[in-house]
């Protein structure tokens, strides 16, 4: 069976790329969202995604109106999940949030539908029970800017039904992902299991004053022929979010306290990273992008 | 003063490039290795490094040439290091051939001599007092096939005059580095202090069959735009070498352990990385390097 009707429960940043990237690959969308309100703002991050799409993998006008057609909008999530074949969640990663979101669509949506969850912090295994249906659920994890980031990770929890997997695969590819598929459940996925062990090290070297940052980028670039170092990805998740985390993570760990003291620093002057135009680089033209970074 | 007379103690693999490398960008040097026949490999080592600086740099056999005449070669280590500006130490990882070598350059090379040690495992400390001239000694680390990748890490001990330090990032420069300064000492450097981690979170996730190292590497180069992945920078490091640090490093650790024994099964198969022709991929083309690698 192929995926064509898709809702995507809520509508924020991730939520509408994920929508909208479904419509642009010819699916079928609605976007469901709590009130007139919250829907008016998500019309407005699908149309800013407009001059993106044209910018950055050469899109049409036509085919991003084209991609609009396919794509609708509600506040009754009954209504928008009666005929679905799948339904990605991405709303706030608060469980009790996710819990009612679960709860309510387990009774509303027929029982053939698919749910995914696009939550960048559970296993599937935490709402598997609330959906009435462990088999047919599912985590499929995107990356901001979807269109070009374009990895879906995909992991099931242990009562997931290896042909949903497989169909999950399938609509991945459909909607011009690159499937990245765990076999096992694990808290990160592969990419940020992989990534924040090295944004750890780097935060350690400098919050040691080890070596400054740019030092620390450039190495790791000149070592592996990396685009960024670690302070670069830093810049791109944001200065507060990268603090929040590694404050979490880390609790009262003697090891993280310097770096963090020194990431404090930078957020009560303002540099967030490059949202606001300057973190350990200034944009929009950082110092690393500048061929002389790596020769001197 | 400049830095033109060095010369290279311990001509093995990392020593030659390094003696060849500085000779190449106009220095006049010498290495020194403890017997005839050591020397005769010394020299098969740095002739065929013509054919790598014609294909990677294109360097013209003239130029290559004109390398060779400032390069010479002795067993004899008190005439080696009589008139030299730099002695840059590449001998084994061995305390005990360190200490007696740096003992014995204490009493034969100049005051002025500044001693400057390759290892990959020892900060300066460790040496430092053997060399009776604690103040102009640090280390200055190379990597593999350093005509390309040119980052020389510099990391001076407590003891290390700021000028000393200084006079080496000039060096480092002459001779074609990015030279990568260390404020403190650390063991690893700046790079396999970023490194080891990433390989160490890669082995994990395959180790415990959470996804393939084909998957993994996918993640990471789609994720973050690096040219390989963790399992293509262990084919790099060679299995068997990976083999040996994980299993130095993490002694009896629970979470090591898988991995160790799925790179244990790959050795014994004869599958040792980029060397033997394959490791995680198949060399000379690995599967990484093929654009549809990233694509599905």
């Amino acid at each position: 069976m192929n995926l064509e009707r898709v809702t995507v429960a809520g509508g924020g940043v991730l939520g509408s790329q994920i929508a909208y990237q479904s419509a642009f690959k010819g699916k079928t969308v609605i976007i469901y969202d709590i009130n007139d309100e919250a829907i008016e703002q998500v019309k407005k991050r699908v149309n800013a995604l407009r001059d993106q799409y044209k910018h950055d993998i050469q899109a049409t006008d036509e085919q991003f109106d084209d991609g609009l057609s396919r794509l609708s909008f509600t506040t009754d999530l009954a209504s928008a999940v009666a005929d679905a074949d799948l339904v990605i969640e991405a709303v706030p990663e608060s469980p009790s949030i996710k819990h009612d979101l679960y709860h309510n669509l387990s009774a509303m949506a027929p029982e053939r539908t698919i749910f995914a969850s696009n939550s960048s912090t559970f296993v599937p295994s935490v709402y598997m029970e609330d959906t009435g249906r462990p088999d047919r659920f599912l985590n499929m994890h995107f990356a901001n800017q979807i269109w070009m980031n374009n990895t879906a990770e995909i992991m099931g929890s242990p009562k997931t039904d290896p042909d949903v997997f497989a169909q999950i695969v399938r609509f991945a590819r459909e909607i011009g992902m690159v499937p990245i598929e765990l076999k096992k459940e694990q808290p990160g996925y592969v990419l940020n299991t992989l990534l924040i062990p090295l944004l750890n090290a780097g935060g350690y070297l400098w919050g040691n004053d080890i070596a400054d940052p740019h030092t620390i980028d450039k190495t790791w670039m000149v070592g592996t022929g990396a685009p960024m170092g670690p302070f670069g990805i830093l810049d791109v998740v944001g200065l507060r979010t990268c603090y929040n985390i590694t404050k979490d993570q880390s609790g009262d760990n003697p090891q993280a306290q310097p770096f963090l003291a020194k990431v404090k620093e930078m957020l009560d002057e303002g540099k967030l990273g490059r949202e606001s135009g300057e973190g350990f680089y200034h944009y929009p033209n950082p110092e690393f992008a500048d061929p002389g970074f790596l020769k001197s």
